[in-house]
């Protein structure tokens, strides 16, 4: 039969860079491209422990049906922590857990918009929540950043300019793609645009956990006066992404109906998952591990951004981020980022062109993706020496 | 702040035959009102032993990220086994695997229907398939069954009246709220309107794994020849709810389409789960857990049938299932089915009124749900004569 789909997918189509990325599966490729956790990260004698010690202890409440809010243990947890760790203090049913980040920003999304309303980002952003808004038939629309975090004039204007916008999406904490961290005072300011405005900020934070460098910076919630601000958290980066837990915390009535979606879509999150990371975060040294996830990416991401000043053309700047997994790269003005980039993988390095993370693919930019949290140290050496050879030969 | 929802959740209400569910957690309440399968019915042993292996052997794999197809092993299990079991042998890339059956559904509604397009299911038919169609704004028509399944008279009478339908769904084995189980010449009917109106039908089978009685009935995916069926299936009653394991078989540019709304939803399945589930079905005698699994429900099954018959008023009929979780009582004509089910809540038993699972939940209905696979025999027997006793004094 002809199918006919609905508006929300034809609109999500298979995208050029994937021509790129592809050729990061093969095995002579050093990829940059990827955004995993270093697996040298993840727990896994505690995980394996932890699985045993529930499997045996508690096998039926691990295996059987639960309730859509999530592990009540873990959601008293993640409440803890973020009084603890982040100047905010929700109660219990103001958390959510969810099947990943991801998870909270889709049914953030399902539960304030409806189509044709209006969501800004910052632009770039991270993909997997543009294509989420998209897959809403949402009017996306990318506001700039400057070294600060998204630029509170063209916020402003875009605010004015789309009267029908619902939420204000933000990465303050080493973001994705650019590894920009927002200041403290472009916050407070975003905040207030917000309240002015009255529109809702989904403050997504997955890596807020492994800053490696400089001052924690309060989150936008913990200024949240008028419960304006949805809060996403993950346990991808600072345990293992494979479980696919994550969190929201929001206002109840929020909760409440992100609750409903949630049931509707995947009924629970995987409970013997979310047992793991209860027992993870309470019975095992959570804060060693995080220090030692953080020397982890310290290390990498200082060795790739020594080896970027060893080797890189001058005419190629880089954003020096205090944490994350990525690093941003802006060729110089009128270079073809995307010719760059295909040489690139043809030279056995792939990284990911920057039109992958904007609103619309066709939106100029010449800037491109390093990640240096799942290449080796040898490979982050060796990539660095290929596409520092590339670009002295094309810009110097 | 006051929130402006989406139009999809505004319409999505707290019911009021929650305010009998909310009982059903008391600890003196006898539950026949659960969907869960029996606790006895879970490989604990199993999932321990393949669990430690996993983490011990291959721990990177079970905690990184994942790809969104799905665990390609699990993939490939899942075809082998439509292939030995159901009549249907589909390539791998049509094959998903999916955050539990319910993820199926709501990802094909997604991928195929405008706000406003028809869907017709059966009436009554599963809540959470209804709510999760109706979190799109979908127009929901149900159609009524007779013994043999989904009236086919009534459905073509719905499909003409509603020239927008783009799906039909179904739930033909051991239907959840009625335990009804579609004939084969019946299947073939509505596989004939589907071809005749140019419509999908999404077929659901968590339960047709679980038939302890009677013959095995091909399903409707067997009889597809122009790739018109979305089957879903689900690992939740043939192993475990907990892990929220289930899949989806679907022509390759219908799951093309699902991977995408996938990845934006959850990025992927728990992936540590679905190596469990594929372990276990190929290095673990699935069949003799089938076996077991099957002899638990038919014993259950058979034994709160034979409580009714004992104790219940004549005037009240029930289904007598030949698989699946669940018994549908009717009451006389004229009857007040909620006044009955709130008059049982006060007697300690809880069941689910009917129109928990009309399309609207102001559409008459006099039958209520009974669940057989989680209370224990003990329960049984009690919660049958304690319904019984009302049931003779209100109708005899």
């Amino acid at each position: 039969m002809n199918y006919s789909f609905s508006n929300k997918v034809t609109g999500l189509q298979a995208s050029a860079i994937r021509e790129i990325l592809k050729f990061t599966a093969f095995p002579d490729v050093i990829s940059f491209a990827a955004g995993n956790p270093a697996p040298e990260a993840f727990p896994v004698k505690a995980v394996s422990e932890i699985t045993a010690k529930i499997l045996s202890e508690n096998p039926i409440a691990a295996l059987q049906y639960s309730i859509t809010e999530g592990y009540t243990p873990l959601r008293d947890t993640v409440k803890k922590r973020l009084a603890s760790q982040h100047s905010y203090d929700p109660d219990i049913d103001e958390v959510i857990i969810t099947s990943g980040g991801q998870q909270g920003n889709e049914l953030s999304c399902k539960v304030f918009l409806n189509e044709g309303d209006t969501l800004i980002c910052e632009s770039p952003s991270f993909i997997g929540s543009i294509n989420s808004f998209k897959s809403y038939n949402v009017n996306l629309v990318g506001v700039e950043m400057d070294g600060e975090g998204i630029d509170p004039e063209k916020l402003e204007a875009a605010l004015k300019a789309n009267p029908n916008t619902k939420i204000i999406y933000l990465i303050p904490n080493f973001q994705n793609p650019t590894g920009k961290c927002m200041s403290y005072e472009r916050r407070k300011t975003v905040y207030k645009l917000a309240q002015k405005y009255d529109v809702v900020i989904l403050e997504d934070n997955p890596y807020g956990e492994i800053r490696f460098e400089g001052e924690h910076i309060p989150s936008i919630k913990s200024l949240d006066t008028d419960g304006r601000v949805i809060y996403c958290g993950s346990f991808s980066k600072v345990l293992a992404p494979g479980i696919r837990v994550g969190f929201v915390s929001a206002p109840k009535a929020v909760v409440q109906k992100i609750v409903v979606c949630k049931q509707v879509a995947d009924v629970h999150t995987n409970i013997l998952a979310q047992m793991i990371a209860d027992e993870f975060m309470n019975n095992y040294d959570f804060e060693a591990h995080l220090e030692k996830i953080r020397e982890i990416y310290r290390k990498k991401c200082g060795l790739m951004l020594s080896e970027i000043d060893k080797n890189f053309s001058k005419k190629i700047t880089v954003t020096r981020p205090q944490g994350g997994l990525f690093i941003w790269a802006t060729l110089p003005d009128g270079c073809d980022m995307t010719g760059f980039c295909k040489k690139a993988v043809e030279a056995k390095v792939a990284v990911v062109p920057g039109n992958a993370f904007t609103v619309h693919e066709t939106d100029p930019i010449n800037s491109f993706r390093l990640n240096f949290s799942t290449p080796t140290d040898e490979q982050l050496v060796k990539g660095c020496e290929i596409l520092g050879k590339m670009s002295r030969e094309m810009f110097d």
